[in-house]
């Protein structure tokens, strides 16, 4: 009986949909099977969907933050590009991330010796670690510390240095709107070790054109090396997803360490050097 | 009065939405303004809205053809990849494309003496001359050949020889059927000059799973070179798209002219090459 209910929730019979529009215009739309979760935390709404297309879907303060089915693409492009390139990333620092998976990918490469997670929302860590196993297993990792605080506060108040920071944030509305902002790079620029390498995801280049000029040009005052590369992410919004490749020395284009990863589904070393080579319309953008 | 009620069913009063779904699971949805046309053709159904988000959007046999916003995206990245590596490609077929998108990028190139466009349907062109004229404007150029005919019967009978052969047509589905399938391409093969080239759209790899297996099989037991490479469309679905490059002799990670084009808003050298670099989930699909 409960196996029927659940092939009914799950299929066509539960009319119940979720539908993330651009200005109320359009969107990307998907049938829920079932609210495992729906509650506040101190800082946001979060929920947990279970759906037929995409698997267990977390939503934070009203956007997909990661599905089962994808995100592993987001997670895989925002940790090994940079982990692929600095040759010696002992001490990495993911400023946001709560729910594990940029966590997960940085603990599989032998040479980080810490991963230091700082997260403003503790119940992020909690429900994903409920929810989402899979994605979330590294954070009671060895190498791993967790630190609940303001990423931003963190960032200016701490004495720690280290090789590569991933801001690992959601929209620039909300929590996480100070770290799409200049004082925040530049106490990152200063935490960073002379060699250190800042990556952040930058939006959407189909949709947040202002979003993303102000930001680069933010960061090229700020780094000497700032490089936009791209991942196609089917649950975002417009499906291709923009990072931010901030270096002190390393140019991703030129320095490259073999790969010792396993199990990798979207990133490989053809794909690192293609996903900086940018269509025009997206070039432009960014062009200083 | 007439401007308000546009203004009105262009936002948020008018609530017409069109869905296209991947088994009534997800996808995309966008509202609808207006409805320009919406009628048969002796082979398919057609419609033409008009959209806040995207325009004008053209939907043949249930799905989204293409719509003004990223029409560029499609049509640059079916022709313009095959047109930088072919030497002399002077001599070009369409099969399908009868909205004129593809043939406008085709004889942007000087080296193009003659581009022959081969659509099933006549009233494709007649709509797309009506509301898409910024897509449809090079059907009556000097250069273009039309031949209203199905495209598969065409390749069969033809005398003629290609340079480049580009198949512009729909889904799986419907009168486009016959394009995927390996008479097809031996006939194709047959038809391009010893250095030809065969160009295809080859549907969503995040969706499509099956029908790429299968159709790059096919296409590895015609042509010695076959290659796929993506490209980002937002309003298609899954919002990445591949495309078999078949080649007789030339190499598109090998070859490739200077581009003279100006203009284009997607396609350039660096993005050539950077398309080709599949995600490793992509790779692994087409793996022989």
């Amino acid at each position: 009986m409960e196996d029927r209910i659940r092939d009914a929730t799950m299929e066509n019979l539960w009319n119940m949909w979720y539908s993330e529009l651009d200005r109320n215009r359009s969107g990307l739309t998907f049938r829920v099977g079932q609210v495992l979760y729906s509650g506040h935390s101190d800082f946001q709404r979060i929920e947990v969907f279970d759906t037929p297309a995409f698997g267990k879907v977390l939503v934070m303060y009203g956007s997909v933050m990661l599905t089962e089915k994808d995100e592993f693409v987001y997670h895989e492009m925002l940790a090994h590009p940079a982990l692929h390139v600095h040759p010696a990333p002992k001490k990495v620092l993911i400023v946001g991330g709560g729910d594990g998976g940029t966590l997960r990918e940085v603990v599989k490469h032998d040479r980080v010796e810490r991963a230091t997670l700082v997260e403003i929302d503790r119940e992020v860590c909690r429900i994903c670690k409920q929810y989402f196993p899979s994605v979330a297993c590294a954070i009671d990792s060895p190498k791993t510390r967790l630190v609940f605080q303001d990423g931003a506060v963190y960032m200016a108040e701490t004495n720690e240095r280290y090789d590569l920071v991933l801001a690992d944030v959601s929209d620039p509305v909300g929590p996480a709107e100070v770290v799409f902002q200049k004082p925040f790079h530049l106490n990152v620029f200063d935490r960073l070790n002379d060699d250190g390498i800042f990556v952040a995801q930058t939006q959407s280049p189909y949709y947040h054109h202002d979003t993303i000029r102000k930001l680069y040009r933010n960061l090229r005052q700020v780094f000497p090396i700032v490089r936009m590369y791209l991942a196609h992410i089917p649950t975002y919004p417009g499906a291709i997803w923009s990072f931010a490749f901030c270096s002190k020395q390393h140019d991703p284009l030129e320095v490259l360490q073999p790969s010792s990863i396993e199990g990798l589904r979207y990133y490989n070393t053809e794909l690192h050097r293609g996903s900086f080579a940018l269509p025009t319309y997206v070039a432009e953008l960014i062009e200083a």
